[in-house]
């Protein structure tokens, strides 16, 4: 198990374990296989018995309740296709570089979750009229700003009702990973992953904006004052925006002068569904790629696009998705102190050689 | 001969020909040989008969004359070893992409010229007292903004009476190759390379500024109007800005965990020495790296610093140098229209793994 995950995973961190979905598993599959989907933790990962573990609803309800894992399997269940991504994806990319875990390009993976809606749960326990917002506390803590707190954030109690706000306990047919929130997480499509709380151990509705640490001191887009390109200060971090990566070919590949390639990669979007993918290289204009069958209003999309370099040298390869709320990728960075969201225009660099050159032999 | 450029060289553009000096040259050579040496071109490479060649000298001084080859390699010579950086290098990493050469981080090289000073041509020219600049004519040329033109640059005269402006026809002790600017460039310490004319046909001594496409409408820190973080409009590219590069590990390089590894590269400065390179990863702070000694005025300095992994997972590495006049590497890039002088901290991403451990195998 261990060495099937380290070749589908590509690791950031050993502690937290941190991993990005590998480019073979990105290429290969519309929904990741479970032991190449990207992992994110904060902390150490908790180890869960399942038979003793018990899901409390409490707070700002009619009725606290507690519910097994056998008594939230047997509600209705559901089943969706969600792409997450992590907020911090791409973060290295970022200069200056934030702080935090330095995310490459690919903290990003599709999976089909089973689980039942949140609103069977909370139409069990009944938010009373001064409900605002809807807490998930995981069972993962940890030490922050010097502080014991177990990883927690809030949801909008009108997006926690949303019909496709569940709670997962199965992943891609199998039970949920001890490593992606085993027994129950929370999965609420279009945004970013930290809003997916995993090993859920309480559900607290509240009547106030919570204002934890992962709610207001993380996962914001807190800008340095003396950085001129940031636009926003300390707005929270929610949908995913829109974005496209390259899959193929990958940085630095040889191609060949006159001869056809295929450019590929995904998109997706947090705000709608893609609608287009345009590429282009350094020395020419935005063309349309092909995209696709859609696979879902929460999913990514393949897109492709022939493309035949006319002179050797280097080519710097580019793609820019759009969704159909009219939302296109930046083509300049927008720095934020914690590195969250990047979704600027990512370049790639391939070279072109002469057909049977010798180069680099 | 083209054999051994290509693999000492890597190509850019073909159509004019661009090439970056190798990694490989930048590690081994502190002065760098003739083959190895970035080539960047605006036009064809003007093939000029030396037997027949005259450098023509014009314009506000009070006698006009003409040179031949073997007039000026017989006026007192003079060696001086240079650090040339062009202008373009490190563009392909600026967001939104610039139009133009996709430079990476190695349009750099140092070589030792033979030249003769320019102050003794303009001596027996003698300028007169309406002289301001200087503008060198090169022989190539081709057509840009519907006109056709040569590549010609200007100098202030204080800066072209500079005791170490040269004109050199000698490369590291060979005659000036023909791709460098046989018979006789300009060699203008630490100015970017559009400074150093190849293939001199003429120098015109003016009393106006000079405003020709290659001194007004490029080589210069042009900002868009709507892009935030552009500090200048408009102001001419002068001196190399400060810079430091990684060159070993290469980008992508696989480490082992707790093994030390040397750190190494090249910074260099048009506006001083350089007296610090500091480094860091993306989970520590800067440590000041040892610098190799000072092979002159002009020229890079190699930098290296040990450093031991902790823990596995992907690491960022940087360096930013600092020179004698204060002035350091920023953290943010600051983009201008045409992409010149990019010098904020560049990024480096390596892997760390357990030792003996069989991932990626």
């Amino acid at each position: 198990m261990l060495s099937m995950m380290r070749t589908e995973l590509s690791i950031v961190e050993s502690q937290p374990y941190n991993a990005e979905t590998s480019i073979r598993a990105l290429c290969r599959n519309d929904v990741t296989p479970n032991d190449a989907f990207y992992v994110r933790n904060h902390f150490q990962i908790p180890i869960i018995d399942s038979k003793h573990w018990k899901l409390k609803v409490t707070g700002a309800v009619r009725t606290s309740q507690t519910f097994s894992l056998k008594e939230i399997k047997s509600m209705p269940a559901k089943k969706l296709l969600v792409t997450t991504e992590c907020a911090g994806n791409g973060r290295s990319r970022m200069q200056p570089l934030p702080p935090s875990t330095p995310w490459r390009d690919h903290a990003v993976a599709t999976a089909e979750w089973t689980g039942t809606q949140l609103r069977n749960i909370l139409s069990k326990t009944k938010p009373d009229e001064k409900a605002t917002e809807v807490l998930f506390v995981g069972a993962d803590s940890g030490v922050e700003d010097g502080r014991a707190l177990p990883f927690e954030r809030s949801l909008p109690l009108s997006e926690a009702l949303h019909r496709d706000v569940i709670l997962a306990y199965g992943m891609n047919s199998h039970p949920l990973p001890r490593i992606h929130g085993f027994p129950v997480r929370a999965i609420v499509p279009r945004w970013y992953g930290m809003a997916s709380v995993k090993w859920l151990n309480e559900i607290r509705v509240l009547s106030k904006p919570f204002k934890g640490y992962f709610q207001k001191k993380r996962y914001i887009y807190g800008a340095s004052r003396n950085m001129a390109n940031s636009y926003q200060d300390n707005h929270p971090v929610t949908l995913v925006r829109v974005k496209s990566i390259i899959l193929d070919p990958p940085e630095g590949t040889v191609l060949q002068c006159g001869q056809r390639c295929i450019v590929s990669g995904l998109a997706w979007s947090g705000s709608g569904r893609i609608v287009k993918v345009e590429f282009r290289t350094h020395n020419m204009s935005w063309q349309a790629a092909r995209l696709s069958s859609d696979l879902g209003p929460y999913t990514w999309r393949r897109w492709s696009i022939g493309w035949k370099p006319k002179n050797c040298g280097r080519y710097i390869l580019m793609s820019r998705a759009t969704d159909d709320g009219g939302l296109s990728q930046p083509e300049q960075p927008v720095w934020n102190r914690y590195g969250y969201g990047y979704n600027s225009v990512l370049t790639r660099s391939v070279l072109v050689e002469e057909v049977n050159s010798e180069a680099g032999k």
